[in-house]
């Protein structure tokens, strides 16, 4: 399922022996990663993906790599490939026992993996997932390793025709997909959660809203509720891999406008 | 740092190449772990960590190792040890890119490390913890690999003479410390944080509350808040590692009783 990948600027030998025994990555989730999408050779919207992960890792004060270390890595493990999905991943690296941060190097992957194969820009089916995401300001809007929350909600259906499940937090607010973003339009303004509290800050929702507001669609970050999502005339969720796809059918609701999302789709050509 | 370690029942020929590279544990902290003392050769409520263990794998709804498995590599690694700290992780195993859990076998390490070296029973220094732990009730009592709060709680100071940091939640309810649980006694009256939202339910907590009980010392698991600390007669930390504790200050508070922690050590030895 790797296409390629280094460890510290090193291919593996073997990939099941390949990471540290005490890394920190492994036994406390103690680090940050990105998922971008690889198109002909270059990464789309590299440059805020980069800009998350090294907010990411000032806030979990890891020290970063470079970026033309970064970069440079990249380019070697995307080598011939036209579409496919960069990871990179930043751990604090090895460790004593214990939950202090030493002074450790930390751990650095960067690899490819196959893109998604099917990817339909309309007529998602989507759920409610049961398993909700607890609140924690300091760690909202970066993309940290704890993900134990997103693992438990999409383990919460097998049904292939649901692309995705909606989550609220644990007092009720809308805050995302498990592994999107999403918006709603309500009187013809776009809205999408605020993330005050949890969530990822996506790659993709940055450049939606950017895009939303050259084409004067108004928007607004805020607290949303389900209520909010019923009564909205338009949803769609956002990824930097799988783009802008547009929400059909949730639960009992069903909607056909994708109106701005099409005008986002074709701005952005995602 | 490592004295012995089997990860999956081998000994690793490399420690810093021992883990598969797309290993859920590293990914998104998907697994569960415990740490012990091991004493003379035996572990210390060996029965209570198992149970724990299970339990966590059973809430992640990971394949858990059989218990003979787990004994036969815990009796490999502590072969001809006197004291040392026992730990096992379970994670879920190498998966594909995603959140979705998929069928692959869990990673297993059974692992001794150095038993600390500085140890009272007494007199212990604690801070107030900035960090907050974020509530979510799906994950409550558990021992996950999602601990980027405790790292970046233990991350707030360096000054060595400060042994412990209580935490609150997001609400400002106090949980624990931040590897250990709490303590106070009121009207002589033992209480400790219910755990409802969030921590870890300790191995060393549930004996101290089952052998108050056999002393007939009262005892509740209720809501407690900074205050309850600020008017407690005496307080202490428990960890199945270090024992029970007792707290001599913390900021400009000030304890000088041990009366129920002594009683306690007595009768459980630690």
């Amino acid at each position: 399922m790797t296409i390629a990948m280094l460890i510290n600027g090193e291919v593996p030998a073997d990939l099941t022996r390949a990471l540290p025994a005490n890394d920190r990555g492994f036994h406390y989730g103690d680090g940050v990663f990105e998922t971008a999408l690889l198109q002909e050779g270059a990464v789309r919207h590299l440059d805020a993906h980069l800009e998350r992960l090294y907010r990411g890792c000032e806030t979990l004060r890891i020290q970063a790599p470079p970026r033309q270390v970064l970069v440079d890595e990249i380019a070697r493990v995307s080598a011939n490939l036209r579409s496919s999905v960069l990871k990179i991943v930043i751990s604090r690296g090895v460790g004593e026992r214990g939950y202090r941060p030493g002074a450790g190097a930390p751990t650095r992957i960067v690899a490819t993996y196959p893109a998604p194969e099917h990817n339909p820009p309309r007529g998602l089916r989507v759920r409610w997932c049961r398993t909700r995401l607890g609140r924690n300001a300091s760690l909202a809007g970066i993309k940290h390793l704890n993900r134990l929350e997103q693992v438990l909600a999409q383990a919460e259906w097998s049904d292939g025709a649901i692309a995705e499940g909606l989550m609220l937090d644990t007092e009720g607010e809308l805050v995302s997909a498990t592994a999107s973003n999403v918006f709603i339009v309500r009187d013809g303004v776009l809205l999408t959660p605020d993330l005050r509290f949890c969530g990822v800050r996506g790659v993709m929702r940055e450049q939606v809203l950017r895009a939303a507001s050259e084409l004067g669609i108004a928007t607004s970050e805020e607290p949303l509720w389900p209520s909010d999502v019923e009564a909205a005339e338009e949803v769609f969720l956002t990824n930097a891999v799988r783009g802008i796809r547009s929400v059909a059918s949730l639960a009992t609701l069903e909607w056909e406008h994708t109106r701005i999302a099409d005008r986002l789709r074709a701005a952005l050509g995602a």
